[in-house]
């Protein structure tokens, strides 16, 4: 089948990499284009622009940053919206606002193009290894259709509803990502300044009824002041901006989310953008008189 | 070994019966008595005061409810200081207070009597098939020569430190609970109040980088309505003031820990007290205007 895989990120890149691998002749673009060389290595053709990377394709996956960056791809000049036609499908593997999503599917809806919002998780690990969870709302008819090329990306694919219901879990997902990093951090910051071994602590405490993927796996991080994203505090702090705005129009209150994303701000503001979101730990640390300690 | 259990709840009961089932002769004692009887059933003695029970004991546990509870066993009249003497070693499975903790091993040691403080997690199935997290305070001779005992009662037994470090260790993992019975409540309320089956998210969130013990066990019970306990909000309620006291002591803030211990407070007060900590769920439901939906 022919695919296009446009963004080429952290995330695009291993999982346009796993299209070519599976057999399938794949054109890729990005607005950088530098980063298409190497999916044109392994025998991409590069697009110059999403309406040229759509053009041959059944299916154009986007996988950017932003709803703005979305909205580029789809209905910006030279965007997919101008290759728009029967029996081309979008999938937009990014994390952007389910409203937003609703109104790009609806405009390419005009055109006959289907649309599946399949946002995912598991971060650059999970790109590589073809073992992303991935959420997909859109049409069931046009979920089985591309089920098995989805299924080459993630091993949990899950239809959640229709057109914005992939987004709306995603956020669901990412609620519960920062709520458990600021558990982390301030658990941890707890253990050592109570004067207990915190790495001891993280070892019990993660095998029980307290245990979560974040204890197991940002816990050690912070205890070894390994800051290294995984996945970035600008990223979250964008996709929490979506829980936000998301469960406000569902009159939904977070609170520990929203205090989560405040501390997150926080992290930025201390220069931590673009560290792993293990780097919550420093801005409890910074509140702490013994921070300075470790 | 001639072994004591003092404390008869959820808990100590199928504590007390895994050591008689390991073939040690034990002597029971709770301040309604009516609830030895079926240890008593399963032929341990029964006495008729902490100190009656710590007679003849080379090791008397206690598993009560809070801090006031064990100052009672130890230092109230006809407490264990009565019969405090070389070679007995008191060993406490309540979560309770790692200050008076200090306090009560103190008053013990001048009577030559060794502590450890021990708490559990793993709720009363763990108690029941001795599969219990224990966290244990103490010195590491009194640890290691309690071990083969300890290991009757849980699978993952382990030294944290000193007097005082397995209950500062435990307010630790209750933080963790709490934060993560609160995302579970306000993550499946987005869910739902935003349109998608939050089962399907559930299932979803879980299996990922969003995934806890709590999602996993206490998601499925708020979405079945079933708030049966499991472990009680007051019980929570009462870990969480002691979390809090650790962490003033400490000068470590804990924010996420404090708007949850809030928030079952405000559980406690619409009457779920007795009722398992998802009932959170019920807070976070009543907030928002489509609550009555489900």
């Amino acid at each position: 089948m022919n695919i296009a895989y446009i963004g080429m990120g952290i995330m695009g890149q291993p999982m346009a990499l796993n299209l070519i691998k599976a057999g399938h002749p794949l054109t890729v673009h990005n607005r950088t284009s530098a980063k298409c060389q190497p999916l044109a290595a392994q025998g991409a053709a590069v697009a110059k622009t999403p309406a040229a990377a759509a053009q041959a394709a059944e299916i154009v996956f986007i996988n950017v940053t932003d709803t703005p960056d979305v909205e580029a791809v789809i209905l910006g000049p030279q965007g997919i919206i101008e290759s728009a036609r029967p029996g081309l499908t979008v999938i937009d593997n990014s994390t952007i606002s389910p409203d937003a999503t609703r109104v790009f599917a609806q405009k390419l809806k005009d055109k006959q193009t289907d649309y599946l919002d399949a946002p995912v998780s598991g971060g650059d690990i999970g790109a590589q290894n073809g073992t992303l969870a991935i959420m997909v709302g859109g049409k069931k008819s046009v979920f089985k259709r591309c089920l098995p090329i989805l299924e080459i990306l993630g091993s949990k694919v899950v239809h959640v509803g229709p057109i914005g219901a992939g987004q709306t879990c995603k956020a669901c997902n990412q609620l519960f990502c920062a709520i458990h990093a600021l558990a982390c951090a301030e658990g941890i910051n707890l253990a050592r300044q109570a004067g207990i071994d915190p790495a001891t602590m993280v070892d019990v405490v993660a095998s029980g009824a307290g245990g979560s993927w974040a204890l197991a796996n940002l816990g050690p991080k912070m205890l070894n002041n390994d800051m290294d994203p995984g996945f970035m505090i600008d990223l979250i702090v964008k996709d929490l901006k979506i829980a936000n705005e998301l469960a406000q129009n569902a009159k939904s209150p977070i609170p520990a989310t929203a205090l989560a994303q405040q501390l997150f701000v926080a992290a930025q503001a201390a220069g931590d953008g673009t560290s792993g979101t293990q780097a919550l730990y420093n801005v409890i640390k910074k509140l702490t008189p013994n921070s300075t300690k470790k």
